[in-house]
C-alpha cells in the first residue's frame, strides 16, 4: 500500500514526527541523506511496522499515494533549498512539499511563490514543543498554500497536542510564510517568559534571600494560578533538582545563555515594522549580555554587585513579584500580538488572533491557561487593536500595577538588573500616556535638521517648522 | 581650469557643501538631474565664481582635474547605484567616487567592491552636522578605498568642522563601509541622546511639576558641566520659546516621533552582531511607540495616567536626574563603542576608538565635551574593553549610581515612561553581575529542548543534560 506521507530528514525532531505519525495510524515512507540513519530508524521499529525505508528519492515519489505529500524536517536555510531542489524531479504537478523544520518566514514566504511556479503547492509549518512534543503532541502553526492545506489537515492535526478541551493546536494560520512567522512569534514569547522567569526568580533569590527550594515551592504555587505554565511548571522542578551534596544545581550551571536566532528575528522584524517590542527584545540582549561571562566576571571587580539584605515584608514583596510577573507578561503577549497585527497589513495575511492564541494552549513551550483569556478577548471583541484594551487585561494590569512597581524599585535599589520587567513597565506607562515627551525630539529635529512639525492645536496636516536659532518665528511648510 | 572635485546633487545637502567648497577656496562643478536646480544654484553665486555648473555627464567629467573626484550627494538606496551606473562611462581607471549621503554601510561594503572591478576607487562618507554643518563645517566620516584617501584628504579636511584644539573632524575611519558604519553608530547615539534628554525633561515637567522656564534653566546650567553638548544647548533654547499667548511651543507641537531609519539599523546591527545595545533599541522603540498617537490617547483614557505631587527634597532629586542623564549617557556611548569593537572584528576592520570620538567633537549633533573624556580613556589604554573599564568612567558611574537610581524610582512609582534610563540601568547592573540568571535559561532549554549546558565547577568545554524530568541524573554528551 502506498505511504500518506514521506518523512525527509531523521533528526530527532523528524525520527519523534515519524514516530508519532505511526502511533496516529498514518503509513509513512521514511528517508535520511545517509543511509545509516535510516536503517538505525527502521531496525528499533515492531516487525509488523508499516514504515516504509526509502533509500533513494525515486523510491520514495513510488512509495507515495497521489498527490504526494513530503514532509522535510531538515536544518533551516541552504540545505531547505538544496533539498527540494534534489525533490523537484520526482514530484508531479499538485504534489505537496511541507517545511517542519525552524525557518526564516521570508525563505518560507520565497519558496511558496517559487514552488507555485513549479506547480508544486508549499506549506511552511511551525512546530513547536521541542522533542518531547514532536513525539507526543506539538503545537503546529502551519502556513503556505491554502489549496494544500485541506489535504493534510487530517494528518496534522490527528498528530498534534490536544488541548484540555480536547481542540487540536494546529489550524491554518495564513498564506506564504505566516505559518512561520507566527512561530518566530511564539519563540520570541518564549524568549520574554523565560526572562522574565529568571527576573522574578533573582528578585526572590537575590532581593529577598530565598533558599532555592523556598523558591521552588512559591513558583510550584504560583503555577495554580493565573501564572499557570508549563514554563513556571518545569521551573519549580528545575530549582528542586540539587547536585550529589545537596547544592541546588542550577547553581553549578554556567549563566552564559545560548540562542538559536528566533527571538532575534522577532526583534529584528519589530524594528522593520516599526512595532514597540521592547520585552522581547530586552530579553533577546539579556542572552548576549549573559553570554559575555568573561568581561562581566572582570566588570563586577571594578564595579561591584548586587546589595543584599531586605527588612520590608516578605510576604508583600512576594505577591509584588507575582504581580510584576503577571502584568510584564501581558505587556508581552500584548507586544507580540500588536506586531502580529501590523505583520498581517504588511505582509497581507489575514490572521486570526484568538485562533493562533489556541494553537499554543497546548504542546509549545509557552502553553499556558493564560492563551484561553487571551482567546476569550478576541471572542469579546474579533478586532481588538491590543489587549491592553480589553477590560479582563486593563483590570489585570490595574490591579497589578502597585506591585509591579513595588518590584521594580526592589531591584532599581538594589542593583538586580530587571532589563524585562522593568522595560515593560516603561512600555505600560508609555502606552497609556495621552502625551509622551516625543514632542521635544520632534522640536530637537525641527532645530538642528529642519525636520519640521505638526501641531496638536491647528490642522493635523500643515507640517511648520521654527527658525530656532534666529527670531524663533513658525512658518507653515508646504511639501 | 579644471575644477577639483564635482558636486553630483544639488538638494539642500550638496548646495550647502558646495557652497563650503567654494568658501575654502575649492574649485568646484555642480551638477543636478533637473538642470533648473543647478540654473538657480549658480544664479545666486557672485560673477566672479569659479564655480562651474555642468547640464551633462560628459561635460563634467571634462571639466575635472585628474584623477576625477566625484561627489555623490543623493537620496540612499537604489538611487546611488543608477546614479554611479550613469557615471562610469564617463570615468577612467583611478578616478573616486564618493558617496557622501546616509547610506547603508553594507551597500557602500557592496559598491566598495564592485566599483574597484572597474578599477575606480570607491569612498563611502558619513557627514553629520544637518544643514548648518554642511554649509559651515560637518563632521566627516570617511571610508571605503584607502588608497583614494590621500588624494581628498585635504579637500575633506578644510571643510569639516575644527574642534576647540583646531583639528578638523575627518579622519580615516576604515576600509569599506566602515565610514558609513561609524556615521550609522552616530546616528543611533544621536537618538539615544534625544531619548534620555526628553526623559529628564518629563522627570521635571511631570515628576517634580517644573515650568518649561526653569527646566530651561537648568538645562542651561547642566550645559556648563559634565553635560555639556548641543543638543543639552538647544534643549535649553527650545524650552525657552514661547507662543503669542507666552505658552511655551514645545507643548503644541505633536508628540509623535519621525524616524529616517538609522537608528534601526544601528539596532538590527547590534542584534545581528549579538552586541547588546539596550538603550538605543528603546529609544528606537520610544520612537514608535509615540508615533501611536491615537492608540495612546484612547489607552490613556482606560488605563490612566501619570500621578503628579513630589513632596521631596527637590534640589536633591534635580541633582539625581543630572546624574542619571549622565550615567545613562556614559552607558549609551560605551554600548555603542562596544557594537563598533565587535563590528570591527566582524566586518574586518582597524577601527581607532580614540579617534572616531574626536571626529564626533565638533560639527556633528552629538557633540559634546564628552567626547575628549572618551578620547582620553582610549589613549589611557589602546584596547580598552569597553567605556566602563576606564577608571574615569567607572568612577563617574559609581558616583551618578545612587541619583540613577533615585530618579529611576521617581518614573516607575509615579508613571512616567524611562524606557532609556531604566534599560541602561538594567544593562549597567547587569553588565556588572558577576552571575546572572542566565543559569536558570540554560536548565531551561535543557529541561525542553535538551540544549545542555556547561558547568563553572566543571572542565568549562563539556556539556552536561540534565534528564530533568524522569531521574534526575546528569550525564556528559559528547557532540
Amino acid at each position: 500500500m502506498p505511504s500518506d506521507i514521506a518523512v525527509y530528514g531523521l533528526g530527532v525532531m523528524g525520527r519523534n514526527i515519524a514516530h508519532n505519525m505511526v502511533d496516529h495510524g498514518l503509513r509513512v515512507t521514511v528517508y535520511n541523506r545517509t543511509a545509516a540513519v535510516t536503517e538505525a530508524f527502521v531496525e528499533g521499529l515492531p516487525a509488523d511496522s508499516t514504515v516504509h525505508a526509502s533509500y533513494d528519492l525515486a523510491d520514495l515519489a513510488d512509495s507515495l499515494a497521489r498527490p504526494r505529500v513530503v514532509f522535510l524536517m531538515a536544518t533551516a536555510g541552504k540545505v531547505v533549498d538544496l533539498v527540494i531542489d534534489s525533490l523537484l524531479p520526482h514530484l508531479d504537478e499538485g504534489d505537496v512539499i511541507i517545511d517542519g523544520g525552524n525557518s526564516y518566514f521570508q525563505d518560507s514566504q520565497r519558496r511558496w511563490q517559487g514552488l507555485r511556479e513549479h506547480g508544486i503547492r508549499f506549506l511552511g509549518m511551525g512546530i513547536s514543543g521541542g522533542e518531547d512534543g514532536a513525539r507526543h503532541g506539538p503545537s503546529i502553526m502551519p502556513g503556505g498554500d491554502p489549496q494544500a492545506w485541506p489535504l493534510v489537515r487530517d494528518t496534522f492535526q490527528r498528530i498534534a497536542a490536544k488541548a484540555d478541551d480536547g481542540e487540536p493546536c494546529c489550524r491554518w494560520v495564513g498564506e506564504g510564510g505566516a505559518g512561520h512567522y507566527v512561530k518566530m512569534i511564539h519563540n520570541g514569547i518564549e524568549y520574554g517568559d523565560m526572562q522574565l522567569i529568571a527576573e522574578a526568580w533573582q528578585l526572590m533569590r537575590d532581593g529577598l534571600g530565598m533558599a532555592a527550594s523556598e523558591i521552588a515551592e512559591t513558583f510550584a504555587q504560583w503555577n495554580r494560578g493565573v501564572l499557570s505554565s508549563y514554563l513556571i511548571e518545569i521551573t519549580a522542578a528545575i530549582l528542586r533538582v540539587t547536585d550529589a551534596d545537596g547544592t541546588p544545581r542550577v547553581d553549578h550551571i554556567l549563566d552564559a545563555a545560548g540562542q538559536k536566532g528566533t527571538g532575534r528575528w522577532t526583534a529584528i522584524d519589530a524594528l522593520q515594522l516599526g512595532v514597540p517590542l521592547t520585552l522581547i527584545s530586552e530579553a533577546v540582549f539579556a542572552r548576549t549580555l549573559s553570554a559575555m561571562k568573561d568581561e562581566r566576571v572582570a566588570a563586577a571587580q571594578q564595579l561591584g554587585g548586587v546589595t543584599t539584605g531586605f527588612s520590608g515584608d516578605r510576604a508583600a514583596m512576594l505577591k509584588a513579584i507575582h504581580d510584576a510577573l503577571y502584568a510584564a507578561k501581558i505587556i508581552s503577549y500584548a507586544q507580540g500580538f500588536l506586531q502580529m497585527r501590523t505583520a498581517a497589513v504588511e505582509y497581507g495575511w489575514q490572521l486570526a488572533f484568538g485562533e493562533i492564541a489556541l494553537l499554543w494552549r497546548a504542546g509549545c513551550i509557552i502553553r499556558s491557561g493564560f492563551l484561553d483569556d487571551i482567546k476569550k478577548a478576541f471572542d469579546r471583541r474579533h478586532d481588538l487593536p491590543s489587549l491592553l484594551f480589553d477590560d479582563f487585561f486593563a483590570a489585570a494590569l490595574r490591579d497589578a500595577a502597585p506591585g509591579w512597581r513595588e518590584a521594580v524599585t526592589l531591584g532599581v535599589a538594589n542593583g538586580i538588573p530587571l532589563p524585562a520587567l522593568a522595560s515593560a513597565l516603561s512600555f505600560y506607562d508609555g502606552y497609556r500616556s495621552a502625551t509622551l515627551p516625543a514632542n521635544l525630539l520632534q522640536a530637537q529635529r525641527d532645530y538642528f535638521g529642519a525636520h519640521t512639525y505638526r501641531r496638536t492645536d491647528r490642522d493635523p496636516e500643515t507640517r511648520w517648522h521654527t527658525h530656532w536659532s534666529s527670531d524663533q518665528t513658525e512658518v507653515a511648510i508646504d511639501d
